[in-house]
């Protein structure tokens, strides 16, 4: 049986709100029985992502960026290595579920981008009045404000496909 | 000897505004003796910016998403067919010297996040207000609005790397 | 902990030899505790790894060619969705600790090409004396024929880096 | 009007005889106006025969695996900086009209396999006898080997799709 994957894409930086934030979202992903899939990094708010879903036994998937895993989270179950740098944020979002974005930066700004234009819905959280503007503008219908990690898995929860399920 | 390659990211789609614009774009690009770079899609800006780069004589590349060229531009010389979808929107970035946003969809607005994350400078033309905000406020100083064709080449020329060169 | 994957490569066709020995591979790579990864096809030799895999109750990721769903096995749990056609052919050996090439077409032969290029070890099943020789001879010290899915198992074993471990 | 693209694929390395034989083949494909595609490099086959090109006045384009030009070949005048490694090679002869593989390493091998797979036509020129009874087995009706730099051209010309036009 497919699983439900959650794509949380994040900065490989991250301030103290972000991270927490991230971290909290891995814990809850996991509790719901959904895998979680992020860039697989090991700093900021892909490291803490797939730290907190470890936390509650979780399976994290990274989609690494590189042509190895040298700079992939120790909190990273499978890590499938792209070697492709930026190209694979598509794959990011073409495997995912549901995605969510945990801060900004270009990249995670990408990922956003390249979700709405493959029809996946986007849950924003801890971003400010400004991207959230931008991004609503570009894509009302497939983009969701969430303002703690709580709201965005009850977001996330009623986005997901019906033919999907847990594992 | 490298030729300057000016990459010039639109949608599909694109009001009279944008399509006018991204001719003229194209005339301008060739008569500078720049390659012009694109997404190859044979409608809206991406098709505009082609037919105004052959009105001149210059040299068009298409970097086109799916396997074949059923929806190529005409007006594109040298297509390459990547297969890979959105993903292929990294490679438009990575192989232009300066990047122009002419319109905007999730495709484009991925595009420039793109340009953003692997350091290369883009102008915006035809942008709202939110959307200048919006790419002021993730990279100022990579990010360059301009109010017509014209100031759009006159920025690019000034962004263009000096080792590089006119065929 | 990072998890072993094995990754089973082989055409969506397949004589019975082939989908029998694939459907034995799975059996075996899930009881050894390692994760099997493939093009997650929903025929031939790529469905029957998953299925073998599954009846021993492994964990299966498949490298989807396409951007959905609509031709991936039933038996596969993860579906990284590429949507970047034969070019995901090199995500398959990159994430792979081990490639076990099961049956032969023009995909699976670029992906044994592909993980000898990346440096990593390519047992041989279901091969006849040609695609040996060439093999062989296009790099000894990564090519490894075996004559049954038990040898290609242990094969793989003596392979895995040493600093790996399993679930 | 788009032009012919013949993709020639040939190893970073080469002997005296297949660096000899890539220039040739450079050379005779910019005398009948066809484009030159390679992956690149600035050594080896790869190198020979963008040079070959330029010496006639062709036009070059390079594939490039890596996200910058640091081993691009000085005689490349389209430089597409793919960034995504051996992934790019599926790129190459979905761009290509007819590939012409000259010399062998893993990475060559890889682009015959993913040319038959997308359908593509394969000259095969300085191969030994192995390898043309390989490829030849794995699709007979895609696969012609040339005892020469000439008469790869001769049969390029006869395989070219008739749709095609040169510049």
């Amino acid at each position: 049986m497919r699983k439900i994957v959650i794509g949380v894409m994040g900065p490989r930086e991250g301030n103290p709100e972000e991270t927490r934030a991230a971290f909290e979202l891995g814990r809850l992903i996991a509790k719901e029985g959904w895998l979680l899939l992020s860039g697989g990094g090991n700093e900021g708010v892909m490291d803490a992502v797939n730290q907190g879903a470890k936390q509650e036994g979780g399976t994290t998937i990274g989609i690494i960026w590189r042509e190895n895993n040298l700079d992939t989270s120790e909190a990273v179950d499978i890590a499938i290595v792209s070697g492709m740098g930026s190209a694979r944020n598509n794959i990011n979002v073409l495997s995912s579920d549901v995605v969510i974005a945990c801060g900004l930066g270009a990249g995670t700004a990408s990922e956003i981008c390249l979700a709405i234009k493959a029809g996946k819905p986007v849950v924003l959280l801890c971003q400010d009045e400004i991207t959230e503007k931008f991004f609503t503008m570009l894509k009302k219908d497939l983009v969701f404000p969430a303002d703690s990690p709580q709201k965005a898995i009850e977001v996330a929860k009623k986005l997901l496909p019906s033919k999907a399920h847990t594992s």
